[in-house]
């Protein structure tokens, strides 16, 4: 077919990615596999290492978000980044990664696209459940669907959460229902984790009331600030987080909220902070996580691209996936 | 209290309107009395002639919008105009306006929202008879709550709607619930309104689907497009549709979609696009619909200030509003 | 293998365009083909109505230009138009219209690049002489390559443009070869076409040398300012000016250069002016050009993407394609 | 020297304009003559027709404001436009224009600051009785300064003011001094000038205080708001007004508040406002002033560059003067 | 009068901060208290704890500055910001909090403001000798006045100061009067304070001049570099030199110019450097100050909320004064 | 000459640069002198102990950039900076340094461009032996031709380069051409230079394909990752660098690539990436190369002033360079 292609001057648009070559500097664009509609093929998914899935719904965040074009605003920055990690010669594209494309919202009911998320989950681990799961939101919300989702297929492992943020996003769903001000909750409340399997790192500043860290406490939630983190190290804070997490689960689901990161790092973010984490933290931090073998399925949340600068948070949330996938690749299996 | 302030040389920060004095340069924010919930006082109602009510829902908008920002924004720009119109040689501030504050939202229930819109509306009807109301978006799925809402308190006058618009508003709600693609169609399908009672002026372009004509048509919808308008001149076709829709209706209701302008005069709107209309034909078009009796609501819906530029769309709407009550205040009663 | 699709809640990306789905608001994205080099097929060629061609050319702009983003952008702008135009009741979907992509640029080597453009255009007319070319641009040096890739596959024909555009265009080879000063230059001393078949309109203001009017006039250049255009009526002007054309040459090839837009409506072009048309005026423009039957190519070009604000520009352009496509559908064949 | 200059190959900086070339297409940034200060010389004043002068004051403006900036930003701009008018075939090249370089400011005592105005303004028509002075602001309060300084120099002559400006500025001097707000009635109030001899098109909305338009007509003020004008020409209205106050003054100095724009034609200036001027309106107006014999002064005021947007104020700005120059070049002597 | 409010679905504008609430989750704009005019009631200050004072006067400056914009930007930005620190696990909802409002300014009369800021900061030491005085500027000039009128108030106490700043602002007041580039030469020559009672903490790079260092010297006024402070730790040095300063004098009075901030962390402020302080040592060195019981006054200058990038220098600032009450709340007492 | 000028309140505008005054605080801007064309004089050439090249070209950057614009954006930028570091007690105007003006480009030849800039560099070297050479650019291809054209001066010396990148720039030319992605490819294939006389600072995460690694490696090019860097300190790793090189060559070069920086702190580069350096750590990279005897040239590349946001970027270039004079200034001679 490509030899009957008319013109040998032409190249596709920028955005079909051209798989058919293998360029010597292969470009994360081309890398992760798509499929798409129109001519998707028998996929071998067995072989396949990593499912990504977009969740394009930002309704439910307290405040104004177009959260949901993050899936789409990190997809055309893949183009940026190469599939290879010169910090630890590692080269992503051994691995198999496959983008599986956004799961369908509805305009009006929120609850519909809740449940829509939650059998979305359910569905991809059922298929593949060989492969690790990476999903771009949306709003933190989502991640109490996912997370129950993942239950709902393993429904006798014990989750626990790694949770770098700048909020506990514990507030109560009586008053609002399921914002993004809640997954920790709602996930303890339904019963889904218990509160001293999460381990929140990143809190800063003057950014959570006063009643939710009580209720932090009272459900023991562990927390590490990032003031306490920075004094210990990040990445050893990350470790220690982890290896107690892991004494506890059997699986440990990674989220990453990018309000955690310092506004002059991320300033595409609905509530964007000063005193935050510095990009350079933040891979370190996910490195990490990407290492411990029980960290199981990654989300990354409540990224606004119509608010970012430069693309500078947009790139920086394709470099966490990637930083992540670069430990997921060295872990010890 | 005044002279017992201790700070003669103080006074209170900018947004907080001074109205106390007596300025010979009275702004808009001076001249329209808030509802303050901390020392609220008996207004004498039957002296107010305009209520103005925030409606800051955009959940419901099919593409992000943070339009629920929009009511702040208006008032905020309230301070960069006087109450004199130059032009007419009218000063507004002959008119008594209350800003009642806005529609309480819910966060996930966008049923509840709307429910609450319509609810609030009814209300300020049923209080305030005389008054004209006045509602600042939000989306404009909020146009069919407020239709039902005044409906609700007159349930037998007949109601008709200028619609200043580039979309018809027509799509389907089975697809996506009440979203701001269907407002019209709502009220027309749940028997609130006739659609010949419709009368759309500003449509253009490639920006409304062939099916949706097709419905406009069916449904008895009236239109022109902007450029058949421009022919007739914008204030000339605005006045012969408001004549005909006045011998059918005891009520016309004007609801002016923000992106009806060309993107030019008005970026922050959430479906900018090229080919719409100048400022000064909106005001026109308002001040027309401001002079004719039969008019006695307006909406003025889907503008996103954080899409803004250098507030010019926020002016541009703080200026329809006063625009259209030039008209009102010119009015033969 | 649809039916095999193992997720019925997931869509693909919204940038890959779901054609499968038959939707009753058809965007331009879902109606235009692309020519996808993994899974290209074998295109009934003889139906296709329009060839689309991108150019990503800029670095032969005299001032600093990133044009070359410019067809990507307006692809990923086409989910922004139904195929619908209201104000002629035409739907453009019953055209057949396909993306061959964009000719391969080199990064260092100009003459190669503008070779290329040549040759794409030569081999476009060769396969596919029934379609109309429509080019997205890149510099305005373009213009040259492709009316000389036209001329070469059909060396009888008299060959005349319409041009729109705020410069002369007419600057010496001599002084910095073929860069975007100098494309009907270049066209005129290669003998390509002749200085009195090219009629130039919406020149103004201080954006010309005097010796370029002196060359114009010295090559019988045709031309007519857009103070005398909106004198005349611009759609009335362009009337005349392809009558003219019609009578002397069998091919009339127009092209639009972005920065005869006024600032106000065309931010993103590299050399924007005050006192230029404004969108409603280039999109009668282009209709009339659509309408006549001489014109048989259209390009556009000096977009830069990186310099619009909102998309203003670059929706702008998309307008004035689906324009012209407009005229084109409703032309007496 | 030239010859001795050691490297053929390099140019000078963009911004040290190279006068020696005597290129085909002059740019007005090597057109005007700058005193420089390091390398000044003994020039031929009475062979000059044009002063230029800077008055980057802006502290006395009532809104924030870094007008200041704005005759360093005109300057940087004037490399966009070559000498040649295109639309009335005229080339400006054959006046000889001079720029003297800005206005000594003080950081913290506007008064001084005014008398250096005023004082300037005196010594450069007492230095050039022939040439015509036009000033570049800061904010308008130096126009008070400006026209008691040419007062100064000419005690005999009588001066009228022909005022493009969305506002009056008559407001009261005792309220916060002699602010941007004021000069037109400090000019009045000093008996600098007649009220009957300013004429000011281009008022427009709600930008004006009803006790100011009492105080108009109380001082008997000419006016024609925008409206009016547009009804009649705009250029008509300026020719008018022009032989109006021809037949009562001897001198008419015009002063334009770049604010009379329409926001989406001049984004830059403090207070934007919509429903203004179009630059083609302004162009057309400021054309018609250079035309009339009595109008031997010039300035353009409130211009502030920080707020712009990709120059299009900037550039509308240096189009006003240009467009003014045209017709003064034009003009009957 | 609550329960008579007509609309239970209403709420007030977002910016009519509803203190009646007691919300789960106080913000700083619900804590805060404001002296509003129209309904100003008998407070009982001698329980207040702290004062905030706008003092938005920014014509002293000698760049362009719209620093006057801040006192109104930073009381905006109040609601991005919950009471409670999560870091020292303080909630400064304990302290009481009153905002006096803004020192009225003049527009063309620099001296009368700075007298206007000096006898505020008099009369607000007089009227409530117990507050802790907190002031947004405006640009730094100010620091001189409020200094002096807060000596005026106590005239007996030896003060220090600790200055946080880019910048010596040691210039000569003979060049261009008290503008912001002087406070610091202005207290030390009027004898208010003497040099050796001045540290400066955060210079860094090129921006002094050689000749303000030496005045420096011969002044004996203290300061560490950025690139020192750093060696040693930020908060250790401003332990250090609070220390001494606490030898020598009876009252600190803290200055903090944003521009001590790096451009990254500090976009908006008139004279923004690569190569300053981040963000979390600011957050850091105020808490150090807070600390001190020593430190009895506190300013905040030269912030620009129109040169800004996403509010992250106002949201800066903000943290950077509860940073601050936060060493304030954990004094020893 | 200066008596007779004739407006004792007039200054000069503010980019022609006072240098007759002797002010207290001295600019760079008022420090540097420029050849400009129509007065220059003869200079007293061995006294100059710096030139500075500008080398505009940008037409051979793989990615669309306008780095062409900065030379004149970092002249400009000048008037912000003092000659006085206060960290080192340096000041810098104790140096002569002249600006030489821009190297001319062609529009559409990049060979010529190219040669220009070679023979540029050579004719420097020839004329002022004694002169450090800075060279702003530009893309990267300029590093290959300013290499060139100083081994063309110097043919037996052995030269060295440091380069402080995120990419290695070791492309195959054979691709694209001498694009910006090659010059130290270029430099080692052409045998100005070999593989183990290059030590490259800064790379971090995914912007370089592994072949380029493995050609690095093949090549003995030497590299440092950003990462490692820190482990180490920056400054010490550029320090062991040098003293590595130093011992192998006669001269190292060093060459700035600004998108070294995160783009937090460079947001003004075509391939801006998120873990790069921070402005401090690259002004101690700079400066440590300054102190070192055998650095003999500097050139800076890739900023593109279109996309820098507030002039970060641009004020971050100038402050390297004179980070980098400051050490050479203190250098041991």
């Amino acid at each position: 077919m490509k030899n009957s292609y008319p013109y040998p001057l032409l190249k596709p648009p920028s955005f079909a990615w051209d798989r058919s070559a293998a360029p010597a500097e292969p470009k994360v664009s081309e890398w992760i596999e798509t499929l798409e509609p129109g001519c998707a093929q028998q996929t071998d998914w067995p072989t396949v290492d990593v499912t990504i899935l977009g969740v394009p719904l930002s309704r439910s965040s307290i405040s104004a978000s177009a959260a949901s074009e993050n899936p789409d605003a990190l997809r055309r920055a893949w183009k940026y980044f190469t599939t290879y990690n010169l910090d630890y010669d590692v080269d992503l594209s051994e691995l198999r990664v496959v983008d599986l494309g956004d799961v369908r919202q509805h305009v009006t009911d929120i609850s519909r696209c809740h449940r829509n998320i939650r059998e979305a989950m359910h569905a991809m681990r059922v298929h593949h459940p060989h492969a690790l799961p990476m999903m771009m939101g949306g709003d933190h919300s989502i991640t109490a669907m996912l997370v129950k989702g993942y239950k709902d297929a393993h429904p006798g492992e014990r989750i626990g959460i790694l949770q770098l943020d700048t909020h506990f996003d514990l507030r109560d769903l009586a008053d609002n229902g399921p914002s993004n001000g809640t997954p920790i909750r709602n996930l303890i409340e339904s019963g889904t984790i218990k509160g001293e399997n999460v381990h929140n790192i990143g809190l800063h500043g003057f950014f959570n009331a006063r009643s939710l860290k009580a209720y932090a406490d009272e459900a023991k939630v562990r927390y590490t600030t990032l003031r306490e983190a920075r004094r210990r190290g990040v990445a050893q804070t990350v470790r220690e987080a982890l290896q107690t997490l892991g004494r506890q689960v059997d699986t440990i689901y990674l989220t990453v909220d990018m309000d955690v990161l310092d506004i002059s790092c991320g300033p595409g973010v609905p509530a964007s902070t000063p005193g935050g984490m510095t990009s350079a933290e933040l891979f370190d931090a996910v490195f990490e996580a990407g290492l411990c073998p029980k960290v199981k399925a990654m989300d990354l949340v409540c990224l606004d691209p119509f608010k970012d600068r430069g693309e500078a948070t947009v790139k920086t949330a394709v470099h966490v996936m990637l930083s992540f996938l670069t430990g997921y690749r060295m872990r010890d299996k």
